[in-house]
C-alpha cells in the first residue's frame, strides 16, 4: 500500500542518490534543507551537524571520487506527517584514480517536507560486512 | 531552548541505554513499539526489520555480553509532532568473558509517541574510528 506521499519520498530518495552519482556539489545542495539541524554521518566518519559542515563533506567526497554508482536494494519508506525516513542498502562501486572499490552500506535517510517538496535532513551510512542479500546478477 | 517534548524524548533515549546496560530483554522490549515497521541496525550487522527480528537480536546480544556501560556524548534531540530523532556518540565499554572492549558508536535513534509515551522505532548504530571528541576524564 503506497500513497502519494510515500512515492514522493521514494523519488526524493532516488534524487539524492542521483545527485550523489553526479558528483556535482550544487545538485547535492538542492537535496538538503538549508538548516543548522541537518546532519550527515558518512561511513567511518564522525558526526557532522549543520549545513556548512555537511556541504563541506560532500565537496570533499566529490573532489576525491571519479565515479560512483549505486544499486539500491531493500528500500523501505515510512511517512508521518511532514517527516519521512527511508532505509536501504547502498550497493556501490566507486573509483578514485585507478582504484575501484565495491561495498555495501546500510543507510538511514530522514526527509522533511517543506511546502510540497521533500528535503533530506539526515543521512546515516555505515559499512556492512554481509551484502544485502545480493545475487551477483543484481550488479550491472 | 528545550521544550517538554524534547526533555521527554531525551529521557526515553536515556531509558533505552539503561535497558541496554541492564542486559534484560524484557526491559528492552518495553522501549520499543510493537510494530512490524520497527528497525534495528547494529554495528556491522545487516538490517533487521519487524518486532520479532529486532527482539531476537537483543536477546542474542544480551546472552553474549556480561557487562555493558555507556557514556553518551553530543546528544542532540529533534522533535516534529509525534516523531523524534536523537543522535549521539555511544562511548561504550563491554565485556564478553575475560575480553574487555571499548569503542565509539555513532547512533541515530528514532522515537514515535503513542499517547503520552515515546517508544523507539528505529536504532542505527555504526562504529566510528575517531572517538567523539572525548577527553580521557570523560570515562569513569
Amino acid at each position: 500500500m503506497k500513497g502519494k506521499e510515500q512515492i514522493d519520498v521514494y523519488k526524493a530518495n532516488e534524487d539524492f542518490y542521483n545527485a550523489f552519482e553526479s558528483l556535482d556539489a550544487q545538485k547535492m545542495e538542492k537535496m538538503w534543507l538549508k538548516e543548522n539541524y541537518v546532519q550527515c554521518f558518512h561511513p567511518g566518519w564522525g558526526l557532522l551537524r549543520g549545513w556548512e559542515a555537511v556541504m563541506a563533506s560532500w565537496r570533499r567526497i566529490f573532489e576525491n571520487t571519479e565515479e560512483m554508482h549505486f544499486i539500491l536494494t531493500e528500500v523501505q519508506v515510512e511517512v508521518r506527517g511532514s517527516l519521512a525516513w527511508v532505509t536501504l542498502y547502498e550497493n556501490l562501486t566507486s573509483r578514485e584514480g585507478n582504484e575501484l572499490s565495491t561495498g555495501s552500506v546500510l543507510a538511514t535517510n530522514i526527509f522533511e517536507r517543506r511546502d510540497a517538496e521533500w528535503f533530506m535532513i539526515h543521512h546515516h551510512g555505515s559499512t556492512v560486512m554481509q551484502p544485502g542479500q545480493l545475487s551477483p546478477s543484481t550488479f550491472h
